[in-house]
């Protein structure tokens, strides 16, 4: 059994895209330059982009970090949006969800330009995606595949099961995984809430892909000897043994189904620190998209 | 065993369609009016074009043909794409494809404005659509889509195995049949060249959508009892004892596989004429995305 060690890879990635980074400058070209937007307060988006600004510093990038005051209109939220768009320094930027209530998200969504929409949310970034077009993956699907292929998972003709259907994570896996790629190439099935037969569904899948959302729902009776499985979740759950009082728990039950796995991501440690890595790779990605 | 009559659906749609454009008329609003750019004088998409001109007619759209010599540069169409984009006397358009072999069709899809892109085609439209947001949807999938819907074919919690992953067929229609709507809310497997065990899974479906446009390729073996077959493939055969020196094939083995059925499309009669539908739907609802 192999740990899919994202926290190792993640960091593997950000050194690499700074020795990227470092030829730009050795060159006089332009360091990519990373904007990141956020309303309001709120205490964990805060310390996401925080965390993203470090990111930056680290691998060598330019961030600006853009506070507006949670009271702060649509309107006002999209003429900072227009000046992004129109900022030649600003190579990407992200809008840090979720936006407060009295604002439309999908209609910030919306206003960014492709060409900056490093998050890869925008509509236009999804459908190039469908189409096999290059363009921005968003984080997570864009983490798991780079894991799958830096750990030379086999996929091709592989029967894989994606449980969940969401739009930034199950749904683009389930596309992702079935296109004519390395990897890519499987046979995939994508299950949600109105499945039926997902127990035999997941034992019969070579790959499972857990993206639902509920601790520990995948038990080792649903998944067979030697496959390969992808923890998407990340739930606090209460625990009085940890001094915080909560332990971070992913989807699948890792104790008793990893023993059976040839591949699995542990949680925390897995899926999660490819994202940092997917944001990062995005912004340099980004100099290639300018006009 | 249900034929879903796709030829008399699309009369259907298309007559009601031609209600509300009396009603578009009657309010002295603007009639819909679609335009179809073809380079060069392939004969098929002549004939295509003629068909789509004449439906529009049938609506009582207004619509342009527009036809460009074979020899057109690639600048020369993109201007033509530009002065469409920039026109509001027309709501919508379509590119007829193939286009010559100078021509980057990507670049040219790439430059249709979302708004107008009643082939659905641009990945604006392709990414709105997987994100479940209001757009255009291509003819085939839209047109399967309604025959379900029309049919009351029963779709939510069935298992259902999509054969091919086409930009323009197979993969949508996996999209829309797993989207959390009605019909859809399937539990789809997106299979291709690099399935292995197709036959077992197509057995175990409750819905196929047969789209690799290998003529009779699906066989009664394949199909259970009571399963709903929906054939996309449409493939000229060889068959002397036609006038016309070939037969049209579907992508299923009809005569074997419609007794076991509960729904079937037929070949010709099913899922083509649809397209029909599809393309004056598209261009009707071109009003409403216009800003």
């Amino acid at each position: 059994m192999t740990i899919l060690d994202g926290k190792a890879t993640s960091k593997a990635i950000r050194e690499e895209i700074a020795v990227e980074v470092g030829k730009l400058k050795a060159s006089g070209k332009k360091v990519p330059h990373l904007a990141a937007v956020i309303v309001g307060s709120d205490g964990a988006s805060q310390t996401y982009v925080n965390a993203k600004v470090k990111d930056c510093r680290d691998v060598g990038f330019e961030s600006t970090h853009i506070e507006l005051p949670e009271e702060t209109s649509e309107e006002d939220v999209l003429k900072q949006i227009e000046a992004l768009n129109n900022d030649p320094e600003i190579d990407g930027y992200i809008v840090q969800l979720p936006l407060p209530k009295h604002i439309d998200e999908q209609r910030v969504l919306l206003a960014i330009d492709p060409a900056k929409d490093v998050d890869g949310f925008h509509p236009a970034s999804v459908g190039k995606m469908v189409l096999g077009l290059d363009t921005f993956i968003s984080a997570t699907p864009w983490g798991i595949m780079e894991l799958l292929k830096r750990y030379n998972v086999p996929t091709s003709g592989k029967n894989c099961v994606v449980i969940g259907r969401s739009n930034i994570v199950g749904r683009p896996m389930s596309i992702l995984l079935s296109m004519p790629t390395e990897p890519g190439n499987c046979t995939v099935t994508l299950a949600h809430s109105r499945t039926k037969n997902l127990v035999e569904l997941c034992y019969n899948a070579d790959i499972v892909v857990a993206a639902l959302g509920r601790p520990e729902f995948v038990t080792a009776n649903m998944i067979k000897e030697g496959a390969t499985v992808i923890d998407v979740g990340i739930t606090r759950v209460k625990d009085e043994t940890k001094k915080s009082g909560f332990a971070l728990k992913g989807d699948v039950k890792f104790d008793e189904v990893a023993p059976k796995c040839a591949f699995i991501t542990p949680v925390p440690g897995g899926v999660g620190p490819m994202t940092r890595a997917a944001l990062m790779r995005n912004t340099l990605k980004a100099i290639d998209f300018k006009d």
